[in-house]
């Protein structure tokens, strides 16, 4: 199957949209507000599992834990455990054995072996999780286990995110129709402490474990690596991807762009509502780079633009600020020339030929004025390279967030 | 002579207190405040010149005819001028003439061959400076060059900088004693654009070119590079040295450690002013990584501590969060070990041996209410690689000052 022949559309739900998929979200007392605070979601059969963690060496228990887990099971699994309001991460041996007990319940709970199961923290760094509050928390949300859960897990995943990111599409094809349906949570702060971004991937396509990995680490590097919100990078990032084949539906090695586009279909949107929800965010701001000598140095001029604070204030405050784009591009490290170098906010072309359009500036601020913002920027290096990122403005708040003292 | 038969004294005063350089600051209308804004230093005698120029790509008119001059004669120099209120970046062709002009009009008044001149400007990005203005500038400013000049072209080199930066020393040798003195401004905004950060040393000890610049690039690597507001680097950045022999005491190859010693004791308090002055900054903190594979690798760790918005609004905050040290050391690109890694905030242990002690959090949060903050960091990873950073912390006038539309 070709992505010409397919059909995408986008459909209500997330994780338990694909067929053969429950989920949910219960209280468990992790959290002191008495929210949502821990996430299941199961396969009703063993399904292929992937996952993408964060590159922090200083990597949480339940990061350690699962990569054991993915290790020993050759990329099966069947249930996800997820709690929110403790990231058990720095908490020594005793974390980890934590870990280990959080993801032998779930995996008892679906009967499955203890390494179909994976599991994700986040919340409060250097503090211990209840293992007996968690082990209630999934016996709990067996039960409550179901083809409408998404939305609860969704939000018992959310630390201070101010709204839960779902997304599904169901894809028609020749062999048949599939689903993919996801959740993720974004860069809130919990008790002021590092936040961590977690993602889980549904789709009822049966798709081999090696596969389906290769296509998740391809979507995660130009989705969920493709946003910043601070340039920060947590203990306990992870990105979790099940397919159980209970549409029918096989994709194979030669279907691997098709199930590239059908996750970045879930992913794309998850990660852009991330940058939404970031922390203080007034503006979404996708940042196109073209003119690098490669993708990779059109990326990292990106990246370097994505969390310049001077240029983060700048649109925050409607100033269409070309001086500082192109001081960053400058400074990014990679090949740049003053003289072929383009700056484009919006529409409105600031930049060109080593000079500046000042007296377009009123259109240019027009735009920046708005909730979605757009910067499109050539290095000018005669390259072919092309990147894009989200981020989104500072403002004040940002600093009010993360400067209070955590009680 | 070894630094141990030497001794340095603190002085009043800055780049005109070594004998043989006067200094003015005068306002020729650059500023629309009507404020200083154009400085000239020269010394009566040619001089060994050396710099160290901004990284940026896009590089300022004035860094590429700096350049152009020092290279031309051969590290010799006898007069500095600099104007505030207009970067002279991103003006093409008609700029990189003006900067020519601005350094040949002050090379003539010191009636020296044109190649004797270096000029440096800051301010607002993309605007023409007025060639008219600065000529005449250089002439008023010639005519009030004194001994007593200092103070006045240090505040005719600030943007917005909340406090002129001067600092003197004195030094007795067997040998004789010289003096070194020296100027900066730092990271405020002009009428919100980038900002830049530059410093004049002078000193009336004898030097060669060749060694000048050695001590220059090796005292830079210490002090202005180890420092950081936001992480930005200007299209502007310079620091430059002249060195006149006027004391009679002459500097050679082997007095090397002493010569990095004595620009030391200037440029350190002046790269520290900086970020005492730095956009809306209330707390200087220093940085002190150790346990690193190697001195680079601390300092890469240093670097990404320093400017982690996580870190600074914590600080701002007073919140002692090791969890986020924790995380910035595991993301920082250099080898850590987390059972090895140890985190001190003033003289309180808050991390060792792969567990938080949070007792201890009050009086580490005592310890930040203060406005000089000190962390100690060792990454663990066995090697003994140390670097000291400066920064400070991220307060909501961060985003105030940088976030106001330009007019």
């Amino acid at each position: 199957m070709t992505v010409a022949d397919v059909q995408f559309l986008a459909i209500e739900g997330s994780v338990s949209a694909p067929a053969g998929f429950r989920a949910a979200g219960v209280s468990c007392g992790i959290k002191k507000s008495k929210g949502l605070d821990l996430a299941l979601i199961a396969s009703d059969a063993p399904a292929s599992a992937a996952a993408v963690f964060t590159t922090n060496k200083a990597q949480a228990a339940p990061v350690l834990v699962s990569k054991e887990r993915l290790r020993a099971s050759g990329g099966r699994g069947q249930v996800i455990v997820i709690n929110s309001g403790c990231a058990n991460a720095c908490t020594g041996p005793d974390g980890h054995r934590t870990a280990e007990v959080m993801a032998d319940a779930a995996a008892r709970s679906a009967g499955a072996p203890s390494s179909s199961a994976l599991v994700a923290s986040t919340g409060v760094i250097g503090v211990a999780l209840d293992r007996q509050l968690v082990s209630d928390g999934i016996a709990a949300a067996w039960r409550e286990l179901s083809r409408d859960g998404g939305p609860s897990a969704a939000r018992a995943i959310m630390t201070t995110d101010p709204f839960p990111k779902e997304a599904a599409v169901e894809v028609t094809t020749p062999a048949g129709t599939f689903r993919v349906g996801g959740i993720a949570k974004g860069s809130g702060m919990i008790e002021p402490l590092m936040a961590t971004m977690l993602a889980v991937v549904t789709t009822d396509a049966a798709v081999e474990p090696v596969l389906l990995q290769r296509a998740l680490s391809a979507v995660t590097d130009v989705t969920f690596n493709a946003i910043t919100v601070d340039g920060e990078c947590s203990t306990n990032d992870c990105v979790f991807a099940l397919a159980n084949g209970a549409s029918g539906v096989t994709l194979g090695e030669r279907d691997f762009p098709l199930l590239v586009q059908a996750l970045t279909r879930v992913c794309e949107p998850l990660a852009v509502g991330i940058v939404r929800g970031g922390e203080g965010a007034t503006k979404l701001v996708t940042i196109e780079v073209s003119g690098g000598r490669t993708d990779a140095e059109a990326k990292q001029a990106a990246r370097a633009v994505a969390n310049s604070p001077l240029v983060k204030t700048a649109i925050h405050g409607a100033d269409p600020n070309w001086g500082r784009l192109v001081a960053v591009m400058g400074r990014a490290g990679v090949a740049f020339d003053l003289e072929r170098a383009r700056v484009r906010i919006g529409e409105v072309e600031l930049f060109a030929g080593g000079r500046p359009y000042d007296e377009r500036a009123p259109q240019a601020s027009d735009h920046l004025t708005g909730t979605d913002v757009r910067l499109r920027l050539d290095l000018g290096a005669g390259g072919s390279g092309t990147a894009r990122m989200w981020t989104c403005d500072l403002s004040a708040d940002y600093v009010k967030i993360n400067a209070e003292y955590r009680t």
